[in-house]
């Protein structure tokens, strides 16, 4: 159905196509040339259908949306135009909130929600194109930290398999809070934006570990995860470059603010760190923030191959992101900032990812 | 939270305990020692919560079992002794369907759905354990046939990526109807159920290949999608014995009928074929089923290396399968018949593969 409703709209006979969020078949929510979308679901019992965008900067405006009944009890609202890219979103059934049947579900908010992905006609660099593409592994391993099984998904880039002994670095890369190891992929497009970058020969075949940054109570265990079970097990299973200077860490947000954390508090093991969106910018302290690293302007610029950080300019988190570049401008601290236009969502994240994996290795 | 309170019942001093299929930190949905399930969910504005277990012949039994109100709108119910093993559910908010927020969701129904992994006291065959872990990929090629992307897990096997020049057999495996290529993972734990086979030395090291059984109108084009895109693509991106009799297929359901479908027609690419509850038992005639292969049964008895059909004794199909064993068996062909106790759900399929694979290869 999708396919069929895609090549009508290839031709310009259609002009609204299903969202490519959907699950197999479904027919809605579609999504509009001009970025409107239209939601539908037959609810017949229902007094009041809503639809309501995840948080409170989500890309498809500020909610709750009514929607209007038919006769049949289908339920039915156009929004927008919206912001293109990747936004979370339930159905509120008279004040219920449930996942719209007709959408793939992706870990966010602390549970599997619905997500709708709006294309953005002005870019494709995270579309699948007709390039070599590489696996995403869902690899389990048990951590001696936690004593339980855990699951990293691992990216692993086109020729992986055929490329003999040639080791690769690696790039550590984290979600945001609430969402998991999935995020990167199944939200993010990890996959698909490495197998573009690598196609048109802008970054340097790398390996891709996503973990899901929870280990019980606190960062601290979750970074000893990391250090002490994961690169151990990562450099052990596939053919790593297991030196600093070969490996990167980064993540958005919450995850962000991990990157910085583990990235800075062991420079012996990194020597690139990404920080976007990230909420590790919050009550920065050049002197005392991350152990004091930066204190020592010289040192850390030895140390740091890249601190990139980057941050959407509509992102909560943008003033305290902006401040913390500018005091690292002036203690002396060798960084790249990237503002851009955007809220504290997954379109930024892509470009995020896409702008830092440039620079690795 | 989970692990505290796993830990805590390992102990004997919690006797139920949040089940593995919840989403991280969830408490709810509980296992009882006993295989009875309390589920809980917070809504309080609704007028009636149940718990809609998926399907007629669901493990849960026969819903929808009615839950109760405390002052604060939280809904409990605890139901059973249920059935080991994983089980579809949602909640009937007032009568409309919504997932738990508290599960993770599992694809089956054509939707995202709850789901509740009930252990069994007597069955470890699919529980993680110390053993070697092979990965699953995801695994995304562009089909010929639909023009489309899409994706197959891939099960590899531990050591796979140091086994140098070695080949391996390879098992194309099928979902049943509304699931999709992640069913034998998330609900049939195949990655688990390999691992713990190959510990023990029970089964050959192969390849596990799982593809999403639906490529537009028809079965006919997933079967020319399986023989014509996946297969080549398959033996193109890995260490295949690319030989019919190192290949083989099976599938539960809708995807036992496709495996007999897709494997019968094309001997020339398979030598097992496994029938796992199979739909294609309906209607079976020994002289004009799939092709008229049965007719000449000393052909079909030297072309196939093994045909192997299971299927539980309480399932709706259990009669069509009976049938076609018998029939089998007059014509003389030559297979393996396996009934066991059990509905037509994932616990049985789990069994079905643990023995289909014993005889593989």
């Amino acid at each position: 159905m999708r396919a069929v409703l895609a090549a009508l709209a290839t031709l310009g006979l259609l002009a609204q196509t299903p969202a490519t969020s959907n699950v197999r078949g479904a027919a809605y929510p579609q999504v509009h040339p001009d970025r409107r979308v239209t939601f539908q679901v037959k609810i017949p019992t229902a007094q009041k259908v809503q639809v309501m965008p995840g948080g409170g900067a989500n890309g498809l405006g500020k909610g709750p949306f009514e929607m209007t009944r038919t006769a049949e009890g289908v339920w039915s609202a156009t929004i927008g135009p919206v912001q293109p890219g990747f936004h979370y979103y339930w159905f509120l059934v008279d004040g219920v909130p449930m996942n719209d049947p007709a959408s793939e579900t992706y870990f966010g908010w602390g549970r599997q929600s619905s997500g709708i992905d709006v294309p953005d006609a002005t870019l494709d660099f995270y579309e699948p194109k007709d390039v070599p593409h590489g696996n995403v592994r869902m690899h389990w391993y048990r951590s001696r930290i936690t004593g339980l099984m855990r699951r990293a998904f691992v990216y692993t880039p086109p020729g992986y398999d055929t490329s003999g002994m040639t080791r690769f670095p690696v790039l550590y890369l984290q979600h945001g809070s609430g969402e998991s190891e999935r995020g990167w992929t199944a939200q993010g497009r990890v996959n698909f934006i490495l197998d573009n970058l690598l196609a048109a020969r802008q970054i340097k075949p790398m390996l891709v570990v996503m973990e899901t940054g929870y280990a019980g109570a606190g960062n601290e265990k979750f970074s000893e995860v990391v250090v002490n079970d994961l690169i151990p097990e990562i450099d052990r299973a596939y053919r790593t470059r297991p030196e600093r200077h070969h490996r990167a860490i980064a993540g958005l947000s919450m995850g962000g603010g991990q990157a910085m954390q583990i990235g800075l508090g062991r420079l012996d093991r990194f020597a690139y760190i990404g920080s976007f969106s990230g909420a590790g910018a919050r009550n920065f302290s050049l002197a005392s923030s991350f152990g004091g690293v930066f204190a020592d302007a010289a040192s850390a610029n030895k140390q740091l191959k890249l601190l990139w950080i980057g941050c959407g300019t509509e992102d909560f988190l943008y003033p305290a992101n902006e401040a913390m570049h500018k005091a690292l401008d002036a203690g002396g601290v060798r960084h790249v900032w990237f503002p851009s236009p955007g809220l504290h969502d997954w379109q930024v994240w892509r470009l995020h990812l896409r702008e830092f994996a440039t620079k690795l290795f």
